[in-house]
Order: structure tokens, then sequence, then C-alpha cells
């Protein structure tokens, strides 16, 4: 049994975290929400309140600030606040100071997103094997539980993965992890997560195929898919953060993703991108001033939580699945629908946050019960997928399965 | 007779306003090009030699750094370089020093544009009113000639309605100043001038009809128009310096201004306006560090002298004039034709800088002449049209006249 929570970050998906926690804290213990901001966290903690969340009102939730990059700063706050479970939902560039001060203190750690250097971007893959994985052995030492990616792509696609390969599959062929947002938020144009974090991403496509490592142009590649619930939607070849963990724990010849792009965000994102606007290299203006640009645009972009009161329609992430069974060929897409307007009606956030942040939470309830405090590092699909999509059902991200589903077929895909 | 000319600014224009006075330093005297970068007008001054374009080798062509920001040292230069006349070619922030400096000392101001405060952008009409004409009563006591927006547009155009009302017409109804760039510099976006002027040139548009100023909006009332020698070209409403004047000295209805945007440029135009990068207001990032995205903008795109190279097509700017002569409706389109690599062939710089430089160098001449030295304030309608127009027929920038031109057919256009 470990208990209370340190929450870092104070985004959009901390803010989910927190909601999700407080609902849950009878199991959970204290809930201490931390960030460089602290009005952030106590702004999600009004909302935690207004929602009348917190369900054993005789344990704590409240606000820290702190400076994630600084080691010592962390290990003071997780014993200040005797947390035994951090969930670390801040910039990815401060997951491995993170990391490091749970190492110290020997308290569970979990993260949603890949750690990134501020000064590189889309380095070589395995991008696991850059950063975490090379802590894989002190945590082990350690024992301590340090969970990779657990939100939801990286997160559930990955536990999955796993549950495709126990129980519907022998031999898995193809994985195409698929990921729509057919929701609208009536602004020119903003970006669902941080638009830094969201724009380096898009930079050069890394995919496997073949069991190999292809190189792509980013949006170049499109197939249109007929979607449960949202329909028919165009999605393009992407690089992203679960394909470096499968890689190399799921027994399968390709395993690609894919993202959902409308006519109107490519515009805007090549308009920005040839402009090199989307550059995190610092310029310096004839003024003399140094700064990114990058860093400009995310000023100017709304904040992807500030989007939350008005978005409408749904989310379907899901994984296409192709290899036998029995003998025989088997296709499955299995996948989750979420509701824009029903996750600010519970939490006071938009969907692509809650897919998210509540997947983190569940896990620390599993770690809480015991049943996946593992004492190692894992990436999501090297633990026992179900608890966690039984959990995920009744938290409001329930898995569907589709036998036969409608085709996908993707072109044949050539390094570059 | 006037002698000796110091040019302040070394952009694109100013590289064309050194090779001009160069090519007729026998009338004009020594020439000094200053700058904030003294490297700038170096570089300038190397590419007036290496196309021989020193026409009297007696006479010197050098360079200075000045802060045309502060009054003070403009007029240690003027005196220091025994200038006469000055040509203002630099960023439009700087006229009202420039001039002022030129005031005290008692020689000739020049400038292409209308001055801006950085602070402001489009401010109420007519825009000469708000600060130069409010120098006028101190020319004309001091003796000084000072000859406003004498560029292309405004410039050579408001000598072209001023020859209209002379020769051609006994009535005006209506002068369309069209102005389209249909050459291709092969980038995928660049703006022709100083971006930051260029983009803050399209908040609104102010423009004159029926004696009234109207307020319309950027990009929104478009006319396509077969162009002698470019063809077909869409040009749009916009606001421009020379309404601000010919408004008041020009017996016209309305007096309206038009400048062809292509698709591709009007999209990324879209995208940048509607995220907030084209605004002059400094915003805070994340990181502390303040700037107006408007200058980052400005550092990522080309710099408009480097275009000049591959630039290829023409220019046409052009009076599109409608009213009555000898009591018969009369109308006709009088213009000028510039081809972007015989500029760069004769001056290493595009037609857009060429047919903004060419204009002043010529005043200048006229000047030391004898001719235009009207010693007070005056926009280039009020001056005798003539001798300037025959010069620029010599100095590469023809004059021609259609009568009976393709119509040019505008809609109502009503007030916001």
């Amino acid at each position: 049994m470990k208990k209370n929570v340190l929450i870092v970050g104070a985004g959009g998906v901390g803010h989910v975290v927190a909601h999700k926690c407080a609902m849950n804290n009878d199991v959970l213990g204290d809930i201490c929400i931390a960030s460089r901001t602290q009005h952030k966290c106590d702004a999600i903690i009004e909302s935690v309140l207004r929602k009348n969340h917190l369900k054993d009102t005789t344990k704590k939730l409240y606000s820290r600030s702190v400076d994630a990059m600084d080691i010592p700063s962390v290990i003071q706050l997780i014993k200040d606040t005797k947390s035994e479970i951090v969930i670390n939902v801040g910039q990815a560039y401060v997951n491995m100071t993170v990391l490091e001060a749970c190492i110290e203190t020997g308290v569970v750690y979990m993260d949603t997103a890949i750690h990134e250097d501020p000064d590189k971007v889309c380095e070589n893959p395995p991008w696991y094997a850059n950063y975490e994985w090379k802590r894989k052995d002190r945590c082990a030492e350690k024992g301590v539980t340090a969970i990779l990616g657990i939100g939801f792509d990286p997160g559930v696609v990955n536990a999955w993965c796993a549950l495709a390969q126990k129980d519907y599959f022998d031999t898995i062929d193809t994985i195409d992890i698929l990921d729509v947002n057919a929701g609208s938020h009536g602004k020119f144009f903003a970006t669902n997560f941080d638009p830094e974090i969201n724009f380096r991403e898009f930079r050069k496509v890394w995919t496997w195929i073949d069991r190999k490592w292809v190189l792509q142009k980013v949006h170049a590649i499109r197939v249109d898919y007929d979607f449960p619930v949202v329909g028919n939607c165009p999605v393009y070849l992407t690089g992203h953060d679960e394909l470096h963990s499968l890689s190399k724990n799921i027994d399968a010849n390709s395993i690609r993703f894919w993202m959902g792009f409308g006519e109107h965000y490519l515009n805007v994102f090549s308009v920005l991108t040839n402009l090199g606007l989307t550059s995190e290299k610092p310029l310096k203006v004839a003024e003399g001033v140094e700064i990114a640009p990058l860093k400009v645009l995310k000023a100017l972009l709304p904040d992807p939580s500030s989007l939350a009161p008005n978005y409408v329609g749904k989310t379907c992430i899901g994984n296409y699945i192709k290899g036998t069974k029995d003998n025989k060929p088997r296709e499955i897409f299995i996948y989750n629908i979420c509701d824009h307007a029903e996750c600010y009606q519970e939490v006071e956030s938009q969907a692509i946050s809650y897919t998210a942040g509540v997947p983190p939470v569940a896990a620390a309830m599993l770690i809480a019960r015991g049943e996946w405090d593992v004492k190692h590092m894992v990436n999501v699909e090297e633990l026992d997928p179900k608890p966690f999509i039984e959990l995920l059902d009744n938290m409001g991200l329930p898995t569907e399965v589709i036998e036969k589903p409608a085709t996908f077929t993707a072109p044949v895909i050539e390094s570059l």
C-alpha cells in the first residue's frame, strides 16, 4: 500500500490528474499539485472544489511551487509532502530530474510523455534508450517502480498491444495506432496540448516497419479511415513515443502511428514551419534580443486549457491490429471514444487532456493497491493490461473492440 | 545649385539611390551613405564600384554610421559631410528626426514613405497632418525644400496625378492607383521591402471616396484588371500614403489605391495575422523575454535585398484616371513597367527597390539644377511634373499612357 500523490505540472493534463486523484483520494491519500507557477495549481484546486470532487474530505489537496529542473528541490518536495507516488505531467524537459529525485527518495515515478532535451528534436530511435532506459538498472537496484508513458498514447494504446498479444492473437503482423480528434474548438488555430511539445513532434517521422526503423517526412503519407462513431477522417503517418518501446516489447512486424489532421491545420502548420516559426533555435532580432521563434508562437497561441469550455465533438484513439489466431487471419480495432463536452461537464477539461490525465491516476490506484508496484522501470506494455483496462472502463475511458473493422490500408512506406 | 548628397538608410532603396546618385555625381557632387549599420553602407559602395557607376571619379562616395533617431547626430553628419541634399530612405520611424536636422541646418529633405510612430499603426487620416505638415511653416520660414514621398508610390504616381489634371483632364472623377508585382522571387514567402513596414500597412484601409475618408477591411475588396504587359491580375483595395496628400491637393471625387496579391501571399498573410504574428505589440514569453512578434517574423523572413539575384518578371504601377476633357468623357491609364532582372543587371537590385529608389535621385537632380528647389515643404503633386517625368524617362522609369485602356470597374465601397 502506497499513498500520497505528488502531481508535478499544472497544465491541462495536471488538471485532469488532480480531479481524478481527488475523486479517488480514499485510496490515494493526500494530494499535492506543484508547478513553477503556483497560481496555476491553485486554479486547478479551485476547479476540483467547485466540482465537489474531494471524495474523502479529511484528506488534503494543496499546492506548492517547485522548479522541477532542480533535483534537490524535487527531493525536498517529495519529503515535505510525504508522497509515495509522483505523477509527473510537467513539460517533457523535466522528466529526468523528477525521475532522479524519485530514485533518490525511493518513491514511485510516472510520466505520460518521453523525456526531451530542449536543444534536441526527434533524436535517434529508440528514444527511450537515450534517457529513460539508462536509469533502468538504478531503478531495479533501489526497488523503484517507474512507469513510463502512462497517458493515453503512449499508455492505454500500449496496454491494448499487450492485451492483443495475450488474448487476441497468436501472431501479430501490424499494429496501426490511429489518433483522431474529430472535435472543434472554434478558434482560428490551437494545439490541444503544449504547442511547444506539439510542434517539436512534427519534424521527422520515425516509424517501425518490418522490424526496422524507417525515416519519413512529416504529413507525407495519408490514409483515410472510416472510424467508429466519428466517421471518415484523414490520418497521416507520424512519429510518436510509444513506437520506441513497443518495437522492443511487442512481437509484431510493423508498428506505426497515424494522427488525424484537417486541411486547415496542415495549411497553418505548413506556413509556420516554412517560415521557421516552429523552430526551437534562438535567433537574434534587429534590436539584439535573442529568442526562439517557437517560444513566441507558444505565447501567441491559445492556452490549450482555455479551449475546454467551448470544445464540441469527440476523439477516437484506437489500435488497428492485424495477425492470426488459431491459424486464421484476424483483424481487430480496439479503441476509445471520448467526448469533449462530457469531459468539460465532468472535470472542466477537454478530451485530449482527459484521455492523457485519467490513465496515470488509474495506474496510481493499481500501485496503491499493490497490483502494479513492480519495483523496477517498465513501459506500459510490460505490465498486466487487464486490471488497468478494467479500471479505466469505470473511470471514464471505456475500451471497445470491433472484430472485422473497416479495413485500414497503408501504402508501401519506404525509408527516405 | 545645390550639391553633395547624404543618403540616410542602407536597405534595398538606399542601394538603388546610391547607384543612381553615383551615376549622376557630376551633377550631385560627393555622396555619403549613412546607416546604423555601417557595413551595409560599405556593401552598397562595393556594388556601385563593381558596376563602375561612379561617373566622376574625382567625387567622393563614402560611408558613415549614424543613429538617425538622434537629431544632433544627424545635424553633425550633415555638417561634416557638407551635404546640401538629404535623401532619407531609412526606416519610416526616423523621418521626423532627419527632417528636424534638415530644418536646423537649412538643407534639402526628401523621403519616400510617410513617418510612422513605432507604437501606432494606421493613424487617422490624413496621415501627413499627424507629423509632416506640422513642420510646414517652419520649412517655409527657413526656406527649406522638403519633398515628401518622392518614391514611386507615393511619388511618381502623384506626379502623374498632377500631369493628368494639367494636361489630360478638365475634371477628374476617379483616380485608381494600381500597383502589381507580377514577378517571382522563388522563395516560399517574402516581402519586397521591410516586412515590418510592409505588414504595418495591412491593418485597415483608409480610402478616399466621394471626397470623404472611408474605412474598410484589408483584402476585402478585389478587382481583377487586365494590365498592359503583365496581363490579368487581382488587386485589392489597400490603404496607402499618397491618398493622404492627393485627397487634399488633387480635385477628384474619389482616389483609391489597389495592390496586387496572389492567393499564396494572402493565405500566408492570413495565417500570420490571425495568429498575431504580425503584431508590433510586445508580448512576454514564458521565459520572461519581451518581444514584438513582428520583430521575430522580420528576422525570419528573407532580407528583401537578398531576393534580387533570382527575381524574374515585371512590376506594373499605374494610375487609371476617369474624367472629362473638352466636355467629353476620357479614361487613361498612365503607367510604368519595370523588369526585375533588368534592374538587377543594371544596379544589382529588384524592381520594387528600383522603382522607389530612382525617383528621389531624379528629384535631387532637379533640385541641384534649381528647378525643384521650392524652399518650402511640398508633396510631389504640388511640383511641376514634366521635368521630373522626362528625367525618369531617361533614368530607367519610362512613363507610358494608354487612351481608352481596359476598363477598371470597382464595386460600390461603403464605410464599415
